[in-house]
């Protein structure tokens, strides 16, 4: 057992998991984005169809899921779990999507941590040998998320330097025991870690600590370091967060180069859409990964990527009772 | 690989996680029911001291975690991995004791599933290898869940005779790959199942059909009957949604006899009790197998459980929107 377990946080898979198929969507500015060309499917707009920005985050989320199913051209049958999790109460996206799928269901909270967080489950899972297939998905959608944490989107509230506009899209990956892919080879889970901040219209200086914390704790327990990645990709830390972690990990003698880069700033054109800092939700590490990134692992531009999806787990009632914003963060190895 | 999975919903543990400490705190109602004596700690009043029913909440699910800690007589460093969840939005009391352990958390949400749920997932990453420890636990309060879910307490709203009663409580239980202690051997993830129920005053009825889909794939997996348990256990489907049960098992083929009994109606004396059909909440079905049952397997009087907890997945927005309910059921075996 001792060769899985590296450290205190990190386990290193036997028989990685491998990503068999993905699947991705993205609304109509991500669209417009310099990624758009990678995705599955972009919306026309924020509602497809729906009667609730709510049904519409749902039915990318079932139709993400799906994808990844067909691209690995297998029966849904086949699926032994299926891991989900998004933004909303009760995760609800990820439970009526669970509905639609009718694959055995582990509902995730761990807000824009979702992905990594799922994939280290999963990992361990199926390298477990208690599943042949895992599907883990997540999403966010600009319009739900506003209703919930922020305002009423007809009031057009200014924003904040720091503020972030939460990705519209759900990202999917069916994650198997055996077939031709990019696996999954580590994973290091992380702690909760709150430094007070009570900002809510800086989610990415909230996060930063927490990924922080994962990235220096994944270095730790294995040897590595910065140079051992041909990227290192944070969630969504967007413009100030991401500049924040770099001057965390300086600060424990650890430098982030040019292979360093974050998902909220590679999915928008932050200078000329109107993103704020950049963006944010349980989708933006979710569709940049399966969608932009492990495209480019196909075609070698990169070959060992450590993902670091960061999340804020506050709600807006804890908020309201003044309690600050706890946040983590979780890393996962993909390997060529 | 094939021997640890039994048809398609169901593992069995080849080294079968332990459960070597466990934490239970409950409200002043529970502690006034028939299982009060079993409890660790009992609350003089809701608020335990704080100025929210949500730090109340978060504060008794941490003292939780701490007592099962303490039980086994480890360090809390030695704790591989927290899993918790609980029925508030974006799983805060969950996450807020996540902050105080500090130890590499994963946050779950499977409403009053969760007890069961992270049973499976701590079952399947201890056996597989990743972990000697993880921590479990899940919470819930009358007073939180009333304020998210209903109405404020204040109003004194009439309940109907189906409405149950959110207990008021926290469970936790440290399961470890070695040592001395009950053992949970079998797991049987649920799908979610929804046949349309729109009342949000029935839950039990609600989820009834989730219980009856994954007791009777349970089953078929093993080839296990009621027969084959001391006791079979639901969640909270209280008193309608568990004659609904045997009503729906029995249209199957499958008899639940006397060893059939609710922790929603064995948590309260349901006759003198102003709880309406009975207990529901994350923490009835986790206060009642940790504090009570496994007392009970201790003495000897149950040797082989079949603990099936119930959840029932919408939000209230998703109620408001005209959604119907999706329930889950997820099911563990512990054996002494």
């Amino acid at each position: 057992m001792a060769a899985k377990r590296l450290g205190k946080s990190t386990v290193k898979f036997t028989n990685p998991p491998i990503i068999v198929g993905t699947g991705t969507i993205v609304g109509p500015i991500e669209g417009k984005g310099p990624l758009a060309s990678d995705f599955d499917v972009v919306l026309p707009d924020h509602a497809y169809g729906e009667r609730t920005p709510e049904r519409s985050e749902t039915k990318i989320l079932e139709q993400a899921a799906k994808i990844a199913i067909e691209r690995a051209k297998i029966d849904k049958s086949m699926v032994d779990y299926y891991m989900a999790g998004d933004l909303l109460n009760q995760v609800i996206s990820a439970s009526y999507s669970a509905r639609q799928l009718s694959i055995p269901y582990f509902g995730l909270y761990g807000a824009c941590s979702t992905c990594a967080m799922s994939l280290a489950l999963a990992g361990m899972v199926i390298d477990g040998g208690f599943a042949d297939y895992v599907l883990v998905a997540c999403s966010s959608h600009y319009q739900t998320a506003e209703r919930q944490y922020r305002y009423p989107i007809e009031l057009n509230i200014q924003r904040k330097t720091t503020s972030q506009y939460t990705v519209t899209g759900a990202g999917a990956a069916l994650l198997a025991s055996s077939g031709i892919g990019p696996k999954v080879t580590w994973a290091t889970t992380g702690k909760v870690v709150d430094l007070g901040s009570k900002d809510v219209n800086d989610m990415g200086g909230a996060m930063a600590p927490a990924a922080a914390d994962t990235l220096l704790t994944h270095f730790a327990d294995t040897g590595r370091g910065p140079g051992d990645y041909d990227l290192i990709l944070t969630g969504d830390l967007a413009s100030f967060g991401s500049e924040m972690l770099k001057e965390l990990v300086t600060d424990n003698g650890v430098e982030l180069g040019d292979n360093y880069r974050d998902c909220g700033l590679m999915l928008f054109d932050t200078k000329s859409q109107r993103v704020g800092a950049g963006g944010s939700g349980c989708a933006c590490s979710a569709v940049v990964t399966f969608g932009h990134v492990l495209k480019e692992m196909e075609k070698g531009t990169y070959r060992n990527v450590l993902l670091i999806a960061t999340g804020a787990l506050m709600s807006p009632l804890s908020c309201q009772q003044g309690e600050s914003i706890p946040c983590i963060a979780h890393a996962v190895v993909i390997e060529a």
